[in-house]
């Protein structure tokens, strides 16, 4: 396949950016990773290790970093964007004068943008208005960072109407370690990685409380329930959320150790407020906090109920506090588990 | 209600036994626990806490045991069958003098009969051949013994054809802390039970070669299909399973700190045989090893592809190295998400 000749450009050298250079590097693959830093793409490409990211993990000699965007993109087959969401759409602009449309543009950002709720892709094809819909795809699955540069093995998901682009994505982004399926449902996909944050932020909060694994396992459940009914009154195919990019991811995130959603509702439930454990965070994001503000207003012009998100939009903006809303939720009235 | 007015009867005083007559007994609901062993049963109702299982727990004072399973059985309303399925049908059949069809019958039991495959609920209907198949109902759901004896929030589901009995025994069973939802779908709830079983041995064996939780939220969810298949072929609603005694159930066990299922797989990873992973466990028993031989006999005779219940049993029974099992399934080709 001609796409697997060329460059894999990552841009972005957070964790996420960092883990999928270290990996695809490893099998060979030539990846130039773009640092939004000057400095940072000098000490990365000076150290052969991103001191500020997953600092554990030497990258491939394949792999080199550059703070330039025109140098990152050009010649390459895919352009994997791993930023923030809320960077998405100014890096986008930046790349439109270097990027032809036979460059292939994957979103690999699990937030929407904040003040217009829109996805990532939708962001990116606004960016790109001569770019075909389909020529730009989604990266979604449960793919923690830290064990995506370690090696172990991960399945993951590209998600693209074009089935021939999906399935070239798929032979130059699969490595023997990082198995790639493929999905066409765009938006089933894209969604499951945003909204899974939500409910990661509950998971962390009922842990935060000590309330054990049945509770966890229930919220759980019916988060999914609740991420399912959101995207398919958006249009997505349920199946998706029954899939890698839905339950998988979900599951992964709400184990908790390595997910800084569930780290959020963890230290909220321990009283602190949202303002100090985020500025602990940074310059690192939790997607899920600005995500629970767009996806709880957004269901409810949808009409659809989400109680857990409301829930968590209740603890995180509204000054409630975290045992009293999910104990809320918990004692809330059950009848028939499919009716309900 | 008159069913709230009776005795609950729970048989069977193990983790799951004991834990449940100490959620229902705290909520005032009057029990009566039988132990097989009389000594045991003395010694529960000397020491007010049982001495082998949860014994950190006190018994409230509704709680009374008994080793004379028509003692245990008279006057009760509910009757909760809590032992392991191995032992069903000889308690069922030492039962049938002593009770009437009035009574409702409820297996709490998360296995299938060794020898037959059979479900509990089908072992249970033809011991008592004159009562109506609605007549006996599922409990089943993310019930970890010891945090359902703590008072944990723990939400389960009640299953029966019959409405009207779901209603009662949801009424009857149901606390504060531990929720009864309904469900219509006998079948699903209890081969979620079931089944989740082998996938959490798959689990373990995925976590004691430190495959981390990337991998493991991979076969939990390619696991939760395979379970979908299964029981979509032996009749059973696919949305059952994307509920609390599905995922739900999945998702607690998987978690793996308190299932003696996960701790089997565990084990098997290390190298230590099954046999004596077994015997160390013992009287305890972990389901899911019978299970998976006759889930896969099963399997075979539907047509339905199960390829992680397969790769459970060729560990357990087949001599195949855990790592070469996982591995090979990991590595597996795969290629749209929904299609495989």
């Amino acid at each position: 396949l001609a796409s697997e000749q060329g460059t894999i450009a990552i841009i972005g050298a957070g964790s996420w950016g960092t883990a999928l250079s270290i990996a695809l590097g490893s099998a060979g693959r030539r990846v130039a990773v773009w640092a939004r830093r000057g400095e940072l793409a000098t000490a990365i490409g000076r150290g052969r290790r991103n001191p500020e990211y997953l600092s554990k993990y030497e990258l491939p000699p394949t792999v080199r970093a550059t703070g330039d965007l025109r140098d990152a993109v050009t010649g390459a087959a895919f352009v994997i964007l791993a930023v923030p969401s809320h960077g998405m759409r100014a890096v986008c602009r930046q790349m439109v004068p270097h990027l032809s449309d036979r460059q292939a543009v994957v979103s690999g950002a699990k937030g929407l943008e904040h003040d217009s709720g829109k996805r990532m892709s939708e962001v990116i094809l606004e960016c790109f208005a001569s770019r075909p819909r389909r020529a730009v795809a989604v990266l979604s699955g449960p793919n923690l960072a830290p064990e995506v540069a370690a090696g172990a093995a991960t399945a993951t998901v590209v998600a693209s109407e074009d089935g021939e682009f999906a399935a070239e994505a798929q032979a130059a982004l699969g490595t023997e370690r990082l198995r790639v399926y493929t999905n066409a449902d765009v938006l089933g996909v894209e969604l499951g990685g945003v909204l899974k944050n939500v409910i990661a932020i509950g998971a962390g909060v009922s842990d935060g409380l000590r309330f054990g694994d049945n509770s966890k396992a229930a919220l759980m459940t019916r988060g999914l329930a609740e991420m399912t009914r959101f995207g398919v009154a958006m249009g997505a195919r349920p199946e998706t959320f029954g899939g890698l990019s839905g339950i998988g991811d979900l599951v992964a995130t709400c184990a908790g150790r390595q997910s800084r959603n569930h780290m959020v509702g963890f230290e909220l439930a321990k009283g602190r407020s949202l303002d100090d454990v985020l500025s602990d965070m940074s310059p690192q994001v939790a997607e899920g906090v600005e995500t629970t503000r767009a996806v709880v207003r957004r269901a409810a012009s949808l009409g659809v109920e989400m109680p857990i998100s409301e829930a968590v939009h209740a603890i995180l903006f509204e000054g409630i506090p975290a045992a009293d809303a999910v104990t809320s939720l918990m004692t809330r009235a059950g009848r028939d588990e499919l009716e309900d």
